[in-house]
């Protein structure tokens, strides 16, 4: 940490700043400029991660050196984390993809979606039985009934599955039926369902909150990783900005962060980031392109009479010609065959 | 609801749209312009918000004409809603203000927050037992521990207790000590304690989330409403924006966008919508001007070794002075004494 | 400045940014941590400003510590500046109100909107001559004959003159009717126009940019004053969100920020900061509060018929009642009669 | 444009609001929901475009149906515009790539550059003369000397040029040196630059303002085609949001979006769009992949003594590398050789 005196600070301001740090066990190391008097802060990490100096008297301002987040960094681990999935590699050298509706609405539409989806050539089955929903009376889900055809339509289609966790209460359950455990947008600063879902013993999938920045990203999935879940998964699915045209505005630099900054692998939701159904396709071979290591894509058999987020589901036709196209991207720009 | 079709669309769009409202026992009245048929729905408004027609074939745009919400509207109680807590009224003539630290540290430290507070005027004693916090390695509250301490430093002077429930498992506890729940930004859209904490016989204070819309806000409420809490305070603290000076941007438009749309009262935090202690005085009176019901202020005895959000802290002279400026307002703006 | 190099920076990178540095006349403070070094430079603030050390090899990043602006700053005067403008000041002791329609549309509405104006008690006329349009196909503006129209409608009504400058070519037209220049949001970082009105020889009124930073913002004042007018008038305006329920978010803060970091008097629109009509009157006490030295509203005699932004323009009356709040809620914080 | 009745507005209002929509030559069809009243506008679609309905009495809110723009637009004209800049095509079945230096610094530093960048394949050299800097102590460029230097360095490469106007005195003398002129993002809302630049007889690149909507990117657009230039080239070049880790936020979405919306071309700026030297690859192949017709990317001889913009420029070696993935994704997206 850098702390950064203010041109009218005392030389008491001064001492205070030197003797609070010292009495944390940390050193200090002082510069005089023409106009700031500079405090450099050395020691242990940790300890200067707790370090709060912005509030003393003089201070002008303080520069934090190091991040807090430590596991799930790149420093921490320079080789790329694959999560293996029962057999199912994310991060590895071919991109995923995770498809399927919005919301689990029927075992007949499930299961036509799944088998869609599944010979089309993605890997994981998703669908929400618990839905987050901005107003108390739109369609909330099925419940532990959706997850139950979940299971059985993935099952039947060789799928694994993916689905959201809503709340404290319901983890155990949805782990009992699902392979990897989704964390929404809304819910990426819940940090008591984060260390719950840490302790699961199931991969989590973190979705990119609403307004999120890539730190905040990156210590929530700390959040998980220091409950000993060594499983997460970043899922960009587009950030809050004043732009109206499209439903969230999709970040794939995003992807370019997350590959610098940490070790852990990351998928992008065109559906969601774009709000769109015409613009999933360009988006979806974009991000591949970009360096994503998987897709999460929502696809119905009939958009036309979805419960939710019909605009941007995919028809499983539409789907077939998206997957083609991401093969010969990925196969091109990492020589898979 | 209206439905724009695009200038492509066929007959067979057309008369399908029609047909899928119909099938929902709602009814349509076309109108046909130079370049656009316009479907209006007619019929009963629960049925018409569950109408999703965005994703047929040939429509170009739907435009929501009633919102979801409704207990918290003006339109459902047109008198302003007033809260009573033991005797203090919220959302009645006289603006309220809840103080204290950020964290609760220790019974001193609190004892002497409550104590300067409480002699300064304010009503309601503020402090975290639990803290949402960015990194797992930050200070994450005392827990029950704190809870005891507020409800023992509040009794002591005669202030009443506001303090934030971070998961559905500390609600009853939480309740047992605190006399308004507090639901954090981050946990606006965490519905499921939302829900919950309606159920929980306390007035709750809904602080608006990072990047939430005033609707998304109001749906929020609704969720606390429709499980039977009547008792909803909101709270503006900010919203995130591309500025940087400021750790939020303070929306005071926001209050008076409350009390045109909703019946419930709303106060308004500085300290966490400024994030620092210099303009925590000018927006405190400037929100007390806008039309806001009270205020939320951090004070801290000793700001420079608080363990949270030190920068932000008044010490309790700055505060004294700030209870004086809107006592002054107060009382020119609204007539009382 | 201080330069932080990375953890796997090697000594040549060291050397080379040191080189650099010295190569400039500056000097070097070197500052070895755990993890990373830090380089402090250490001369001249101007031949500082003009450095850029990001790119080098091993540099993680760079701090700047002083600010590039100079004239604008509280650093450079201490003293509030107040700018006479024939006889009225802006920024003294009490809040000035420039007021008027959005745009001039006839001699006829003109005047009549001088004479209630100047009734309630503002002492500007406001009223745009040429109008920056988002479609080359809405309104533009009577252009000169507009402005002989703001003069004489002034001069009948004992008010000044304060309008918009659109572009290069007019300038000299605008400043020979008017008592203030305005600068539009739009063209905040319009440089070019920014330096040639600084050298017209009257007052310059400059909007925040729509996205502008309080950085930026002072930037852009500092190309005005550093072509020789020292008379320099800040307005916020309100600035872009992903809030839609109203037209701007009004940024209050941004007077506290302002007062602190610059010796200019600063004004309000709440008429463009809130695009709403009810909304105009609390923003514009509010603001008065927050410690804006004045406020721009927009008043147009029939809003129903204006050609732009009717929505958010107060009738004669609406405005005097205002006014009269203003007054009452000024002269309580000021001291004022 | 369809107006919506508030639910209290009366029999009155709704006569005002038909008789001022016949007043302009319009008719009107009602709409009677079972708690609004819905007005539609029909007629001649200019027409409506001026009609400003919003402020009435009675007038909960108004819907445009259809938009401003119309030049510009994808319905006026169905096919792609290719522009042929003395040979070559931009919008055609091949990606054009710009490239060169952010500013024009000497002649060494350009011939370097523009012999680098052709060897790799580029089209366009691109380079500032005028350069719109955030401070007035910023370098400025170096004016009708860098045109000489961009023109002689471009020729003798074989590229054509493309630099930006920074005013509307300097437009012709830019355009006797450039192939393309580029309004730069600042200044994309300057209507009267828009408007002369329209008639410079030369294809115009229009950056996108930091926080423009898509809608007033095309308007934008849409005031230099009604000045009868044809040739229009978007560049998308990253937003303005609350995310620091880049220095904008890159919206490939918009590329999707401009697609949809015209049939003018667009290209991307990686460089600006992230800031970081590291991401330029990767958001450049993932520009093409969303259909991008070209990029603009900085590439300099020496980034590490550059005078502005190193950290976001690629040396000669870097681009060669891009230049090579690019080519291989448009060649199998597009079917090229």
């Amino acid at each position: 940490m850098i702390i950064v005196m203010a041109p009218n600070s005392t030389q008491a301001d001064l001492d205070n700043v030197i003797s609070k740090v010292k009495s944390q066990g940390l050193d200090v190391h002082l510069s005089q400029g023409t106009s700031r008097t500079i405090v450099g802060v050395i020691g242990d990490k940790a300890a200067i991660g707790q370090l709060e100096m912005q509030h003393l008297s003089g201070v002008e301002k303080t520069v934090r050196i190091t991040e807090k987040y430590k596991l799930v960094s790149r420093e921490f681990k320079r080789n790329n984390t694959v999560i293996n999935v029962g057999g199912v590699e994310i991060g590895g050298s071919k991109p995923i993809v995770m498809a399927g509706p919005c919301a689990v609405e029927s075992m007949e539409q499930l299961m036509e979606s799944a088998t869609a989806v599944a010979k089309a050539g993605a890997q994981f089955l998703r669908g929400g039985a618990f839905k987050p929903r901005t107003s108390p009376y739109d369609f909330q889900g099925l419940a532990e009934q959706g997850l139950k055809m979940l299971r059985e339509a993935a099952d039947a289609n060789g799928l694994k599955v993916v689905t959201e966790v809503v709340d404290q209460r319901s983890i155990e359950t949805v782990a009992s039926y699902a392979d990897v455990l989704q964390i929404g947008a809304r819910n990426m600063q819940n940090f008591q369902l984060l260390k719950e879902v840490g302790r699961a013993g199931k991969p989590v999938m973190l979705k990119r909150g609403l307004c999120a920045t890539i730190k905040e990203w990156l210590n929530a999935a700390e959040y998980i990783m220091s409950e000993g879940c060594d499983d997460v998964i970043f899922c960009e699915r587009g950030i809050r900005t004043y732009e109206t045209y499209t439903r969230n505005t999709l970040d794939l630099s995003a992807v370019a962060a997350i590959k610098e900054l940490s070790h852990l692998p990351i998928v992008v939701d065109p559906s969601h980031g774009t709000g769109r159904r015409s613009m999933v396709r360009p988006m979806a071979i974009a991000a591949i392109a970009a360096g994503a290591d998987g897709l999460i894509i929502e696809v119905h058999p009939h958009p036309e009479v979805a419960l939710s987020d019909g605009e941007q589901s995919l028809t499983p036709a539409d789907f077939e010609e998206v997957m083609a196209d991401i093969k010969r991207v990925a196969s091109l720009l990492r020589g898979e065959d």
